[in-house]
């Protein structure tokens, strides 16, 4: 006998589908960019910038005298032999300096505190619309002379994928710890591109992750896609003095190219999401990636 | 019997030592950087600025209509296939796509009529204060999202230590046949920087210029003389439309860092040298690079 209902379960449909075809496709977000608006830190105007952008400036967020406290921070997290030990720190093999220290709020008090300051976490509330928590904390040392490139991507596209993350309602937030030159492979971002999903080809490997920290293959928008949008939206290279930040949107397409002059990048890097927004399963792969590159804790920051 | 004599041959005195010893170093220029300066299309303010920074730009140095043709015969001479086997062609291997044409003002006639233009040839002439040859000639095509980058080097350095080029005569002009943009990897320029001759360490093995087209080792300066000179004069990044030209000295620094966009990048590219600074023997290599090189030709362009 066959039953008639309504009441079954429908299956989630994704917005965002990627690394499911065998052609890329440029797709619509379907979700709003301010989530809130009213109440915070930034003013209306780098608002509405930030609507239209995706990415807002600031060029003195933090004080010359706590730019000083976080590069000493810095440098004593990089010449910690213990850390290095750390599967959240990651380390050149040739030079054995430190790159990347992953989780950095949960490592460092100095930093906790700087995620905590209503200057940061009160502009992510303010964005977001609501309470918001971690979803991936990191201080990058980028050396000179030899800094590598950093291709295209939307991270959102990663953290959908692999991180389980529903919808486009997560911010970023860079604060500079050296000077960014339109020389030293400052941030680059297709202004405008937020409004699209660049919809990528191939599936997601086991661990996936471990090669994808050196360099991204799978889950990287096809040349097309990239000449499109930035023959529509240009290309905006962000720079700016030590003690600046620069807060992106979820799903900016974004990059960096390579630094061959002697002034080495180090920055903070901190993205909070909504906490009705928290991680599901990933929708592109069998499990989802480690906590220190995206949080299952969803503690709102407080 | 021991005659004394002053009639005996002096050993020349090399000015400018490199990859002789085990050290670097940073030796004071020794030469003029405009030679001539009274005659020529260049106006006085420009020359001056050329004196000071060791660069010059011109915003429309070629018409429109011009830059259609030159990109015109660019197209043509990357799809002819007999040149493709031409050892002045550099082929990428993966691609099989051409990256740049060496002697092209002796392969195109449309290049060879460029490079007698009074608009060229009367600058180099002007800034040399003589009549000059073309000491090497070539077009690059670097595509977008792949562009490599090159590293900080004097191209004196290299002539004088391989092509035996004397002195510092002699001067580059590269004429843009696509926008310059801050982020696909314009020209960067040390300003200033001309007036120091970096010493390298190292010996110039044999046939090297085959590595060298490649990436540079041999030849290269160190990093404590870049931090130096980039402390000293900051780095300026030559961007500007499509038809514009750059001229810059034989001993600037110079390099470019990689090009992620989807925006490539082609130019012509001219070494004038004074026809009173012909290359002799080289001064750090058993013998001169190819012709298409480090040309053995002094004719005059007339």
């Amino acid at each position: 006998m066959t039953v008639l209902t309504t009441d079954f379960e429908q299956p989630t449909m994704d917005d965002y589908p990627t690394r499911k075809s065998t052609e890329p496709a440029l797709l619509y977000r379907k979700d709003p960019v301010v989530w809130g608006g009213d109440e915070g830190p930034i003013d209306q105007g780098t608002l509405h910038g930030f609507e239209e952008n995706g990415y807002l400036q600031d060029e003195e967020l933090i004080t010359p005298a706590e730019l000083e406290k976080y590069r000493e921070e810095l440098r004593r997290l990089s010449l910690d032999e213990e850390l290095k030990r750390d599967e959240r720190v990651v380390v050149e093999r040739k030079s054995d300096e430190v790159r990347s220290v992953f989780e950095v709020h949960t490592i460092s008090e100095v930093f906790a505190d700087l995620v905590r300051d209503p200057r940061v976490v009160g502009r992510a509330r303010q964005i977001l619309g609501s309470d918001v928590y971690v979803h991936q904390s990191r201080v990058n040392y980028k050396p000179g002379f030899t800094g590598t490139d950093f291709y295209w991507h939307s991270d959102f596209e990663t953290w959908h994928a692999e991180d389980g993350m529903p919808r486009m309602r997560a911010v970023s937030i860079s604060i500079a710890l050296t000077d960014n030159y339109p020389h030293n492979g400052a941030l680059m971002i297709m202004p405008g591109s937020h409004r699209t999903f660049v919809s990528c080809v191939g599936e997601t490997p086991e661990d996936h992750y471990r090669a994808s920290l050196k360099s991204q293959e799978i889950g990287t928008p096809d040349q097309n896609s990239l000449s499109i949008l930035a023959e529509k939206h240009g290309i905006d290279v962000l720079t700016g003095p030590a003690g600046g930040a620069i807060m992106f949107d979820s799903n900016c397409m974004h990059g960096s190219n390579g630094n061959i002059t002697p002034f080495p990048r180090s920055n903070i890097f901190i993205v909070f999401n909504s906490v009705e927004n928290t991680c599901t399963e990933p929708f592109a792969a069998s499990s989802p990636r480690p906590g220190f590159l995206g949080s299952r804790d969803f503690t709102p920051v407080k």
